[in-house]
């Protein structure tokens, strides 16, 4: 079988599937539901990385012992719009879900809410939880700090993980504007498919492990790491390594949990470091009533205006015109929504796996589509 | 006069002259002082691009009715932990300190306050009103929209303004972490210094005005557009035009404030457009208690690790240490409040004039250095 085989599968199967994976392996009902929705949201959004793709990852600290399938969350401060959530080695979508349903509760009483989460694992895509938040007509953020891969400028070491902040502001008679961005310059797996393709990388996205500019895709592998976000400094890199470290300590410093190089990683092959400082991953999260600030009605006049200007905005080139955030992330929502999801061959094959270990059924698909 | 004389000044005779100035311009002693307080930080800090190095710039837009010398600021919508100001004109020096220290106070009580200011005007360096905060024992954030120079991904059109952000992350035993960064890849000001010594500018830093990459220093004068922070869309630009969005709609479209293309221009000699949505430039602020998270002892134990680790992060050149972000502005400000503040000659003679106008004396310098 070639590698770019898809399978094409319903998401309602999609999803099912995860739920009893979950369930088999002790989650709750309600905790494999509610970390099963932040997976699909990402195979239906188009973000293929951060859906299915990662069940076998978060099945392999399970099984580890590393992600705890019943976790007691628990609050351990709060004041009127804040609070910090124990999440007792939650799994992050789980935990994460949790603490935004907390923000928009304070938020509904003191005008907005932000919940700290420390001693989590992995979250999934930041922009789920943000657009909780704009079902209730609140702005949402949302970020996470990760292990570290990032380095800061100057630095020939990784400190920081991706760390990805999201927003979603409530869009009036238009979908929602969803930003959901990692702050380093390049994704991990950017560099992934470029060395699958053998293809160099372009300078500003990573550093070889003496901390020159690398051209090589496989500079991660070789101990090399990933530039913020702007890439060298001469072209803005400091920016995207204090926004990098903006997210790390909300995420981690405020609330407990771990930050900088002592985040544990998410691959189970590599083995935590001996804490120093914090428990796990540390999430943060918040939401903004809308109507806190302005009458509702007000504010949807003007991000529908913002919306329109932006979306007429004249092009560069007539065939890519300008995007909203999130606007083809909406799209392809519709779309797979109705057609199903393509699952990649290579992770179809894990997921049976998966299923084969668990006793459960493989995931039914309508077609294989070969490219 | 060559043009790159300093006069030495002292920090103390440069307050009092930018107070005078103020106050015959009819602001209270209090918004004179306020507003002052913001120029002098940005001067100590080495930020000159935003102390009085700016203050002919406000002077020309009270002359000109278009910033308010007497505002009448005023709560329009308020929670336990938000609030919107209408700042009826007022100069952002003055109206942002007012906002943070309403945010301050919400925080006190609610754990967490944020304040978005409508129609209000210039506020200088963001990092000053989150420093306030930081002084507090509580985390400070701030941003503000800016008038257009900056176009989003795939446009040829400037939509954005530079639409800085800043954090201020009190420091425990250590200087705060101060971060405080344009959105857009490049400053102005470096295309014009470019410009100045007859130099290329690096990709990623401009468009010209049909949207290619430009390499003439001269391009935004020549109807080109900055481009956001991570440059061309290969490098991450998109994510910088994301970040300038949120920006713009946190400021603006939240509290009432122009965004957009409708946020009106700095310079007095470019009338504002009619303004079809908003009222004047925007501003979000906003107040973090850290112990309304976890312990203070706690927080700041973490943090104090956090500055440790990457303080002592291996370079890649030893000549060029890791920086915290902040830490270059700390050390000037403590050089420049012993040693004076060298102000260039162009705006010493600007602000001579200025002198001269509103009848007063001129500012008393220790020493011209010549370079």
């Amino acid at each position: 079988m070639v590698k770019n085989d898809y399978y094409l599968v319903d998401s309602v199967d999609l999803q099912a599937f995860t739920i009893s994976v979950f369930q088999k392996l002790g989650f709750s009902s309600e905790h494999a539901k509610d970390a099963s929705e932040v997976l699909l949201a990402a195979d239906l959004r188009g973000i293929d990385s951060h859906g299915s793709a990662r069940l076998t990852g978060y099945v392999r600290l399970l099984k580890k012992g590393r992600i705890n399938p019943t976790p007691k969350l628990e609050i351990e401060v709060e004041t009127l719009s804040t609070a910090t959530l124990q999440a007792d080695k939650s799994i992050g979508l789980v935990s994460a879900q949790y603490a935004m349903n907390l923000a928009i509760e304070k938020a509904t009483t003191a005008g907005s809410g932000w919940v700290a989460v420390c001693n989590s694992n992995h979250f999934g895509i930041a922009g789920f939880y943000t657009m909780m938040a704009a079902q209730k007509d609140m702005i949402g953020i949302a970020m996470t700090n990760a292990s570290p891969l990032v380095s800061p400028t100057n630095s020939k070491e990784r400190l920081l993980g991706t760390n990805p902040i999201a927003f979603t502001f409530p869009g009036g008679k238009y979908p929602p504007i969803v930003i959901d961005m990692a702050t380093s310059a390049a994704a991990n797996g950017k560099l992934e498919i470029a060395s699958r393709k053998g293809l160099k990388i372009p300078t500003g996205w990573a550093h070889d492990k003496d901390g020159f500019s690398a051209s090589n895709a496989n500079a991660i592998k070789e101990g090399g790491s990933l530039l913020p976000l702007g890439g060298e400094a001469e072209s803005g890199g400091h920016k995207g390594y204090a926004l990098s470290a903006a997210v790390d300590i909300l995420s981690g410093v405020l609330g407990g949990g771990g930050f900088g190089p002592w985040v544990p990683p998410f691959v189970d092959f590599l083995e935590p470091k001996h804490t120093e400082h914090g428990a796990g991953i540390g999430h943060f999260l918040g939401a903004i009533r809308v109507d806190a600030f302005r009458k509702k009605e007000h504010y949807f006049g003007a991000i529908e205006a913002w919306i329109e200007r932006f979306k007429s905005s004249t092009p560069i080139d007539d065939d890519n015109p300008v995007l909203i955030p999130g606007e083809p992330e909406t799209k392809m929502h519709q779309i797979r929504l109705k057609e199903g999801v393509p699952v990649i061959s290579a992770v179809y094959e894990d997921l049976s796996e998966i299923a084969t270990n668990l006793e459960l059924d493989s995931i039914p698909y309508s077609k294989v589509i070969t490219q």
